[in-house]
């Protein structure tokens, strides 16, 4: 079922380590099949020295597991809540890495300061609210999932593939497990040049709204002009 | 005599350099037989790409030697102390990685900023006082590990399995000794992370307790939800 | 054709991920024939790991596309404009390197505080200005390497073979790809050594003059000491 | 000639980029046969991947090559000067590391933190005083071993074995030319842990007196206990 699919899902899930955005266990990727409503996602707590293509669990937009034999990445009632609210999404990554969580421990957003950010992701990516003692304890992942699209509302989050969870770490998505990878790439490079950015010039600012749009759209939309037709 | 559990050992002391948590030998892992009333622990000074598993020593819980060829790590007394006051633990790890020694040397404890600390690090994790002259020139590494079970005397080691050392390094554990290395660089990691996280925002505060709790719990105790029936 | 220099350009442009100056395609490396008036470059948007040297593009100076399967960089009217208005370079490099983007985004110079810098690279290292709204909208590319020029307008580009582009980047040259790419890797270096050492001494001043002319000196122009005829 | 040595001083020389301590050619390592009156030193400017043992330079104590295919290392004047004056000393090695040399160029001594410092180093690491133009102009790497001894009137170079050259980089040295790579490594760990201290707790001051001389002469002089008689 799905074997592609899990194939796809398990490199995505290798390329963690190998970006160096997670330690052991620390992080899942997930892509979903929209016509069949099904997605792919990494088993919990598996090592990735151990984990095989074939230890990918298939779960629907409920929640429930239709194949596997382990149990789903803790985290897969907030993938359920992006896919429904994202429909333009094809795949979600959660990482803890080490820049970027940085920033969501700060409780503060990542500023475009360049054009390394614009390119990938537009404008300020927003740190989410903290949850509510209730929502921790009602249904934590699943109001993980509520509090991101909550932080969504004005936004486009085709434009901004990514988030910081307040306290926690961060969510990246895009049209494939892959593309949600190389998005969360962008996002600790970016949180790592935002803090050094800092350091370097503690009045900086944005960067001019002009130059965020010419360096988006070479890359996106119907005017891009970047790249070549080969695979990203 | 304990062929096992020297395997053991001797991968756990190699996962230091993997982790990048040593340079050269400054570390040293331990494991031991509760039945037995022996541990196994790394020689001193010995190159770890020279070290084999027979090179591992055999010493009793009054730091006798019972068995190997070299001097044991010149912190077994320190060992030897925790794993007297510590009855549940069963591995032991000293370490000077970089940021968490940069804690102990700044003399400051780690605050719990996000949920990569409260997933496996309950709370603050607290930086001994400094020993006095006297304590340092009588029987140092006895009294290092004094100290330690000093600054828990009001703490639970079991869900704080870490400590930092005043101008010294660290010292982490676990159930055995491959989960006290597991310790050991979320140490690290959560050491990064919160130097990054104060330079980010100068005034952040401790994560809230419901956070801390809920993700302490989601992987520990008798209602944890996290991993599978897989060895960590 | 210019297969030689094709070979070259793709080891140049390999390099820039093995001295961890880019990420995924974030960089391009040209070199110039200038007898033929021709340089070979990168195409747009292809994977290091995908890439050939038989995928590198011939370009000539009025930026037309003589031989090639795949579309050239993206950023090939900027090499353009420098090969036109540099004429002893002969190879120019273009990255996102952390250290140096994050001065890029600040806004601000790399002062030379030491030999590492002085010894590759004389003098202070420029931030340009930013780019105006038309400029960006007109012929974004082509004007990115008009305000390299104009930065170099009282400089000696031979002398100081980097700049950084405001909100961007950076771009390095010299004497063919490779030692192009060598540049680039000072500046980096530098830009990072520039950051520590604010940090350590927040007061700090450029170095002496004399020893920058001293360590300059001392590897360039006719009474150069330094090294072996030995390729670079 | 020296066949042993330079296999030694080669092996060493590769530690440099092994260790993460240079990029490129820039550093240096040379060991001394006391009784010869010969050392054996690093070309200069040879690429770390194309050296060889036979490449290694065999130079006197004025200087003078006596043999080699290649002109030694330009900093070959300051090893003489430190052979000279530094008659314990039978290893030197230069480097530009990445966090000593932001202390060498931002003018400020290392202060002794903590353990890893205090376990190879006794004490302060010294900032030298910036040569003067003349120093500069006259026999530059000749004064800067000068510098280093003058630097040294008043210490003991065998317990405190490494040096800042200001605006420069470092020179570490030992017994061999193993211990003096050794000591570069500490040196940059040690430069790298007190940035870290020092942002965590700007109020930081120096270890006590008392668990410094514990930790040096628990590995040093008689009394000595750290370590197995294996090789270091």
């Amino acid at each position: 079922m799905l074997e592609e699919m899990k194939k796809r899902v398990y490199e995505a899930n290798m390329d963690l380590p190998r970006y160096n955005l997670v330690k052991f266990t620390w992080g899942n990727v997930s892509e979903i099949d929209r016509e069949k409503g099904l997605f792919v996602i990494k088993p919990s707590g598996v090592d990735y020295d151990k984990l095989k293509p074939e230890d990918m669990v298939v779960v629907d937009l409920e929640g429930n597991v239709v194949e596997g034999k382990y149990k789903p990445s803790s985290d897969t009632p907030t993938h359920v809540e992006l896919y429904k609210a994202f429909e333009k999404i094809g795949g979600i990554v959660h990482t803890h890495s080490t820049w970027a969580t940085s920033f969501a421990q700060a409780g503060k957003d990542i500023i475009c300061y360049g054009t390394t950010h614009a390119d990938s992701i537009y404008g300020t990516i927003p740190c989410s609210r903290n949850l509510t003692k209730e929502e921790i304890e009602s249904a934590y992942e699943l109001n993980t999932g509520k509090v991101i699209i909550e932080t969504f509302k004005d936004r486009d989050y085709v434009a901004t593939p990514a988030v910081l969870c307040k306290n926690h770490g961060s969510f990246a998505w895009g049209e494939n497990a892959k593309k949600a990878v190389y998005n969360a790439v962008v996002l600790e490079e970016v949180a790592k040049m935002a803090v050094l950015t800092k350091i370097i010039n503690n009045e900086v600012e944005e960067a001019p709204k002009s130059i965020q749009d010419k360096h988006y759209n070479r890359k996106h939309g119907k005017n891009a002009y970047y790249g070549n037709k080969v695979e990203v």
